[in-house]
């Protein structure tokens, strides 16, 4: 069996994406950790209850409702019926819970998987939260897609209506740190292989490269959770991405490609790379807006931390940039060939110094794991 | 897609057993900390080279190469042809190794499941570190058996030759440890239950039972790896599977059940639970015995661990045991239903007091995860 047992051709092989996707939302405690960030809970609460019209009397699907959380506010909020859709075992959980809520004439919990699922009428609103780390990671969203293409009734709205995927220039200490863990790694090794040859006569050099290549991706590489602080951000916060969940189609998510420019904000600047978070919305439609428009923001916050946190991707060795340099960068974000939930970016910048001074630019490929 | 996508009918799928087993094995990393692992290399290098005479001339299969290092010291010590097979694309390490140390008329490494391949001719020796944790967690034995019984010629050999599995009672400060987090995770939990309530007017009390029970699971449920002390034993070690690996079949090892005893053999110790141990030994065969035999433990030992380390069963609440209190244990180890790579732990233990005074038995479930 090849490394590439997970897909083949494309197609989604359900074994392989349940033992590493949908196996983690099985769990309570992380449902649990999901429940208890409180900026997630308070937008889509203040969403629903403070636009009941979008509710009252109406036919909801869930999808994806994990602990049923969502299903049993758009009951309370006065729905005439709420499908709620959840793959893992985690919906006899929701069942329970819908029932010791009192609201078992409402909620109708299914298991399943929303794409294999047929529901027994079509719906007036769709509710998800679907977003993963920097938005598109786990690509639930297609999920989500596939369910309003399937059971929104005409002028039907969606629960959050609109995304935003946003970038920004950072200084960070995890730079010096992972660039540190890298480093001690490949001294270790070169300990090992000389060992090896000492201790048991096999030259082991042949594999220094791939090894080097391994722990350059997973120290270097691999972009990071982070909790950002607002003044680590030194440039122009740039959006790349705009959704419109009514409309948009998963061909159009599928890249993410961005021309964009920050000028850095900071007198002697530390360029450790670059954070990434996303906004969405709750604004109704245009045939039935919000009453209330809320926002859910996971940009960096003094005190507003969100499980989500920020995607920190690192630039090694970190550059000096000063206020007023503009930075081009070229972006594009595809999904893995060996995982369709998971995300690899290219990233390349040009810093086009105040000074008029050139600076060789950069070019970086990422992982989103 | 329900939560038992791994298995259908005891069938396992080849996508969710990558992406849950073989994937690890794809990275220098992990075979590195194999390759680092000073007792489990001199075991296998002296049982090579200390038997050449069973190598010399002959054709060798090494299932699950890895790096390639079993095979590389196979054909060192004089191999004819060595069949190297492995499931990852550490195969492909693996064949440039095999190059560098120039071995590629000798070596040929074969990507692909042991179970699927097909080699040419019949073999003199199967060669293969196969070993998990509490030695048949991963049941990579199943795919050893299945090369000896299809390509091992009649007197052919096994490397290793037999292997027995151990277990002790043993004191240990991780069970305090482990209660403590328990006891922890509910504590937050009900303060979870209250906000919930408080703040987004839903009763979450349904889910405590089963949250409680998952955290039970993991916390004290779940055998822990660790490198215990000698002194931490308190209780005669026992051996509860032997297995000749020339004669044994799959279904001799499915099940692990044994009824045995164990006398302490401290004063007013602490009964914290069991540790559960492995040791393999290379003797060639009866017909073709080994000149030097070879024996690798990974029992507890001051200076001399292993990345195997010792599996520990904690028991909660601990036990105040005597010196010469009998332990009259029923020990029966299942695979996971809903992954035949994980073990199930059913143990039940009587404590026949020296004194005569008697004490509830024990009874205790544990995942080997
Ligand atoms: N295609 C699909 N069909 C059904 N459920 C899905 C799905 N993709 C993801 N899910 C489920 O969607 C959930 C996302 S997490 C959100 C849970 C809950 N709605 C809340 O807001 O707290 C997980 O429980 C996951 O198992
Ligand atoms: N059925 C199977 N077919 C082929 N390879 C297998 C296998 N089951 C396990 N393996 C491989 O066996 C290896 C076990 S780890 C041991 C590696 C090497 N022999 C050493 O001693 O250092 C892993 O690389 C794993 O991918």
């Amino acid at each position: 069996m090849g490394s590439s047992a997970a897909t083949t051709n494309g197609v989604v092989d359900k074994g392989a994406d349940f033992a590493n996707y949908f196996c983690t939302y099985g769990f309570l405690y992380h449902q649990k950790e999901m429940l208890c960030d409180r900026v997630r809970m308070d937008a889509y609460y203040s969403a629903v209850f403070q636009n009941k019209h979008h509710f009252k009397g109406k036919v909801v699907l869930d999808v994806g409702t994990g602990s049923g959380i969502l299903a049993i506010w758009s009951a309370q909020a006065g729905a005439r019926k709420v499908y709620a859709v959840e793959a893992t075992k985690m919906s006899e959980h929701a069942r329970e819970l819908v029932k010791a809520n009192k609201l078992q004439d409402v909620v109708e919990v299914i298991e399943g998987s929303m794409e294999d699922i047929v529901l027994p009428e079509k719906v007036d609103v769709i509710i998800s939260e679907w977003m993963g780390y920097f938005l598109l990671r786990e690509s639930m969203f297609d999920s989500v897609l596939c369910a309003r293409d399937r059971w929104l009734n005409p002028g039907g709205v969606m629960y959050p209506s609109h995304a935003r995927m946003w970038m920004s220039p950072i200084k960070s200490g995890l730079v010096d740190q992972k660039i540190r863990d890298y480093d001690g790694a490949m001294a270790d090794w070169s300990g090992f292989i000389k060992e090896t040859e000492a201790y048991y006569g096999v030259d082991m050099s042949a594999l220094t490269k791939p090894f080097d290549e391994e722990q350059k991706k997973y120290y270097l590489q691999t972009s990071l959770w982070n909790n950002l602080h607002p003044n680590q951000i030194i440039g122009t916060p740039v959006i790349i991405k705009e959704i419109d969940c009514l409309t948009v189609t998963v061909d159009d998510i599928r890249d993410v490609r961005a021309s964009i420019s920050s000028s850095i904000t900071e007198e002697n600047a530390r360029l450790c790379g670059f954070g990434g978070w996303f906004d969405v919305h709750f604004r109704g439609s245009d045939k039935s807006p919000a009453q209330m428009e809320i926002e859910l923001t996971t940009a960096p916050d003094e005190d507003l931390g969100t499980h989500w946190g920020q995607q920190v991707f690192l630039l090694h060795p970190p550059r000096n940039v000063q206020f007023g340099d503009e930075l081009k960068i070229n972006f594009l974000m595809t999904r893995s060939k060996e995982n369709h939930r998971l995300m690899e970016v290219d990233l390349s910048c040009e810093i086009k110094r105040a000074s008029g001074k050139p600076v060789p630019p950069l070019h970086k490929k990422f992982y989103i794991e």
